[in-house]
């Protein structure tokens, strides 16, 4: 058969995908936490017979950054199957989210891994008529969870790639991962599936994103520049005392953390290149006339290479204990993310350009472009590099209706065929014959 | 009749005190909310045909602090209703607490105000077993509101001592006030009573708190140094920006809030007396990779003079401006509360004395100490002074559980007999023939 | 002889008492190098064959505060030489400073002790023609060094007191010690003084400071209040880089010094009494291209109660220390002087007010007055008081033309007599009989 | 004549060269004060009739910046004098140092100017054996001036290169300008001459600096990212009072400016690029037990392009006011010096490439390379560009003692050859035939 029959089964799928990416936009789940989205890709891949991987297969717990309590993941996979999921599934998967499907060819050639995150954003949807989740009704029902980030569109990608792929099967040699990995929002996720072994035989690793301030058919074949990243919750303990009769008594955490985020904020100059560190929430105290005993801090920080993030790293430390010093405070970190500096591969370049040329639907080719912001999917590229394979990381354009991270968050359906069509394309380039 | 046989009397009050401090106690209302608890009391005025004032007659609008809205009020006057207040008394009380009983014995005499407050603290209760409140079934019921500050008992206290006073009408002379003041709580509620007019013939005040680290048996007649206090609260508004794509395009809130949170507390060294800063609660911030657009801070000030906090005042409203000027940020304040400083009067001490001594209960008599703390009786203390009148601010001892506004908060309860004989014998010092 | 008589011997001091202050005045030395002043005052002394002890007879060099290198004391001495110091004292002084006349009257009684303090202060003297030294050509001529405290105006009434009571001998019972204190600018010298055993067999000990704030004509007779002290130098090291070039190198001591100035003057709430802290110098960094390695702070914190200064105090090194670490810094700090907190003994006020009462020149007599500053004569009164012994800080009234501490300092040299007066009666009424 | 001819006259300026530089090396003179050197450079071109234009014909003093007061003109002019300088020449230039030189070909071509700097920079000097300067003699003898950037070696340079040129003037055609730009340390000098029109006609700009880590033989030719640059002093005032005896009647400048340390040094995150801030110098009080009134800040902003350091700056401003006013101070601000960024024009390269290519002293070549820090240079070559000449910055290697800037900084002198062959050599390129 050849690309272009495959390329009009893509087109069939259009409406199911829309419906797929809609009915994940209505029961987002935050990251560790995906159980209804895991359950309903296993079932599909049952389904089509498939073969997968799951669980602690592709999760290395030693790696797993801001994991839940066991009773937060029980309630996650009660809601799960409360909002539908099919329970033996959901019991299978014994607590752990995200799945692994495996395409085999059964004939020689590399192995091509690709990567769909699948969690949703911790912030609230926004619920009015201009929004299109709200008028159509597909908004989600879990409150304080949205896709505002694309991720649901992403899953629907990685199944419906699956779905071609296999159909491809005859066409393609070698052996196909396709992986959907949770919790990349807090980019948390991606270093227990890169420690899992998933990827020890991976040859070649593609992942994409999509809108990203790309315009519906704009396609940026290779990324760079994302940033490393530390995501590090500081808690500073002070001494609690009334304000008014004895505020000798008291050791303010407040002040503590007011001075640690006043003293992080000036470690970032570098002459070696971009370096950031952000504050990013702050609270403190239980009353006016109380001389705060606890401060809660939601810190990261980044750099342009992984040595400059350390630094960065290092002195927020310093600044950090040396600030509940001051204070008469302590301070306890922990760490809840991370994520390495990372660049695609400029060997893959050609096969993307050769596979996007043959969509029509990608009406601008953008071989390489600056990410400016972390995603651990840098994670899975680096583990996949470090053994010698090649790694792109591609930026699919799609318009898109508010700001990533917004409530208000909504993207250009067309993209998921499109997104179909391009994989399919790139793995013929790179797999057929 | 004797006061001894009054004194009696108010013995066989104990059981119904007991039962009436633990109903109010099982339902704490906030400041300004005070539905249920206000028409409790006007339910026994008019049962005993004891005349009173309430809503705008004793509140003046103008100086309500932190006032709810509208709404907050309907909903706080509907849970009264449902938590079994009388409808028709809630609906003629047209959204405002607090009541003024008005004893007139018919013969020429001073007038005497006496003054309570009724409202409960924002924190929740402790639910162990070691609490009496959980031990006993009179536990709050309404989740983050607990009595803590004995102010249940302040309310009781205020019904038997007019119910008293109302019975020994015939042996005393003058007029009597008792005061059911709302909000006492962030010193939010005096202020409005004392521009009411309600004080303005009134030449005696005496009121008291139970507790307040005196012991079951003690009193101190006359309370001073209450330190002048305000209560702002300051909301700063930064810029919004991705903190790893443009930090340059994003002014933190939470940098200007710590700024300014650090500058204020540098501005208590006075030579003419104690004054006090606290920013007693920080929040700011959306999320971790977010320049904060938002810090709010719960400042309070405080001064041994009203001078001196003026300073204070003064001296915060410029750190928090030129703090948000630093930061490119704004800043908006709002007042909250506020408590002038005061002292009681040495000339109501012989008839304190005189009427203590009669109490067999009151084994420790302290003429004065100092109170280290701000209470918004001191604005009604200091309207009476204005015209001449005189004021007191009693300790009246009992012991306690665990420190005022902590949710283990309990009081000896027969501090409530005692205090009823205590009004009743000072009053009778004053007002008898 | 009458004590009138020695009055008037008194009144013939005036133009000696004059001269010999305007001699100090151009000729001020600071503490720990008052060689010329010390020479003079033993010359004297020896003149007058009236016995003292001087040198490490009357320090303990334990407890010296920012003594001066073995060079300065060196240059300090020549230079008392080359402006007509007696070199065979100078040299038998043996690089110290100070003396303590001992005049017995051979008869039993108590032993009571005076004290002057002789050093001047480190700022430059106004040479316009408005201020009298400057007109009458008596200008400090030592660069930098002016007696703007009136400690030229101590160390004369010092010295006439000393020959007055030597004269009145013969009237008097007991022993009188004349202690000429070095080093009290700092509040360096008199804990040395104390620790001498000077002081060991002290049963009333007497002294007084002119001007502070009190007129020509008034008397202090019981100074209190005297706040705790403590003197502090720190010195932050960080390391030096280009600020253009490598800021990552750079650890800059300017920026822990700012964090640590800012945290220090967060800590001066106390409900127990006033406390103060204050940064009152910093000087740091080489260059504006230059990320600073240096800085150095001069600080004092102080306390109503040696309990509270240690409470500042403490947490003031806590800030210093934390705010090193919090920059990569570290930081050294050193004790450059100290006083505790003091209070003058009621049971001398009756001879102080006997005293007074026969001068005529004293018009005004206060009983008692708050000094709100720090001495350390409070050492010297403490270690008196240790063994049951009285001391009284007394506050001599005299028109000044500038602030203390004021390059335009100067005094109405009236008081000169007076006070010679003032002691001769005082110990008339304890000592005579 | 041949090229190779002029290189042997460049080898016979040899000794003449050192004994210029070390001359110029032990009369170092700060920026706008180098008369001593002017007068000498022009002393040189009269001798060898070389015309040329100087004083305020080349400097236009409403771009000067941090000009020193008449009287410190007069002391600097007069030291000259004493130092031997020509006392026509300096009354000649009436108070305005540098000089450009104007060689004339006399055929048509284009005029192509050539620029170096001439002040020292106030540091001390090393005066240990271990400096060469100090074991040959020829050591500043100017108190804290010293030539430790190699601005001795540029003017030496400039000098014998310009009668180098002038020798080969048959040879070549249009028209060379030598300029000897005063204060460039502080980036103050060069603005200055871009605005006095003596570089509105000129095509083609070289500089260059000698040392900046470049190894003796090496050569860059084109030196980019210069980072734009603006120094600025702060001073505060804040208000005097005692700390101990009225603490609240003071306002602390030192508080102030620490805020505004911290404030500033937060600004430094930039997406767009590098961006730096440095407090320097840090120096506040008057001592320690007194409320600073004044302390004073040296700033400097930098930018990778002038948009991002005009950014810095504009916080850097928010900051000083915003915590001038936190603390109820005042603060007031001046420009002491700024340069823009810029880079080398690439169209140079190829002339540089050839004239180095003849040098056999020159071992490495090397294209372009980034500079790393700020140079006022860049508003001459600025300057250029805006009418569509071409500039270019080189760097020319000579291994050095100790880093730019330090006391113990001395330069491999045979560089100064190198450097006269290299112009001429360039120049030949550009203006032979």
């Amino acid at each position: 058969m050849k690309l272009e029959q495959y390329f009009e089964q893509a087109e069939q799928y259009r409406d199911k995908m829309t419906a797929c990416r809609r009915d994940l936009h209505k029961y987002p789940e935050s990251g560790w936490r995906e159980f209804r989205t895991t359950a309903k890709i296993i079932g599909i891949l049952k389904e089509h017979k498939i073969p997968f991987r799951y669980g602690y297969e592709i999760i290395n717990k030693d790696y797993v950054w801001s994991y839940p309590s066991e009773k937060e993941l029980c309630a996650a996979a009660d809601r799960a199957v409360a909002q539908g999921a099919d329970p033996e599934i959901i019991k299978a998967m014994n607590g752990s989210t995200g799945a692994c499907a495996v395409i085999e060819t059964g004939k020689p050639g590399p192995v091509v891994a690709l990567r769909v995150d699948i969690d949703c954003n911790d912030v609230g949807e926004d619920m009015s008529d201009s929004h299109l989740p709200a008028a159509e009704g597909f908004c989600s029902v879990n409150a304080g969870c949205t896709h505002a980030c694309g991720h649901d569109g992403h899953a629907t990608l990685g199944i419906y790639t699956c779905l071609l792929l296999n159909a491809m099967k005859e066409d393609l040699s070698g052996t196909i991962k396709i992986i959907f990995q949770p919790a990349e929002e807090g980019v948390r996720g991606a270093q227990s599936v890169a420690e899992s072994g998933i990827l020890d035989d991976v040859d070649i690793f593609l992942t994409s994103h999509l809108g990203m301030g790309w315009k519906t058919g704009q396609l940026v074949a290779l990324s760079r520049d994302f940033l490393s990243t530390t995501k590090i919750d500081a808690v500073f303990h002070g001494v609690s005392s009334h304000a008014g009769m004895s505020p000798q008594d008291g050791r303010s955490a407040i002040l503590a953390a007011c001075a640690a985020s006043l003293g992080m904020h000036t470690v970032c100059q570098d002459s070696r290149g971009a370096s950031r560190i952000n504050v990013g929430t702050f609270h403190g105290g239980t009353g006016r006339n109380v001389v705060a005993d606890k401060a809660v801090l939601q810190i990261e920080t980044r750099g342009e290479t992984t040595e400059i993030e350390r630094n960065v790293y290092h002195r927020a430390m310093e600044s950090l204990e040396g600030a509940a010093k001051m204070f008469g405070c302590t301070v306890e970190t922990e760490i809840k993310g991370s994520a390495s500096s990372s660049n695609s591969d400029h060997e893959l370049e050609p096969y993307i350009r050769a596979g996007a040329g043959r969509i029509s639907e990608i009406t601008e080719y953008i071989p390489e472009s600056g990410f400016s912001g972390s995603e651990d999917a840098t994670y899975l590229m680096a583990k996949v590099q470090s053994h010698g394979g090649k790694a792109a990381y591609m930026g699919l354009g799609a318009n898109i209706a508010a700001p990533h991270h917004n409530g208000g968050f909504d993207f250009d359906e067309s993209v998921l065929v499109t997104g179909v069509k391009l994989y399919a394309s790139i793995l013929w380039e790179i797999l057929h014959k």
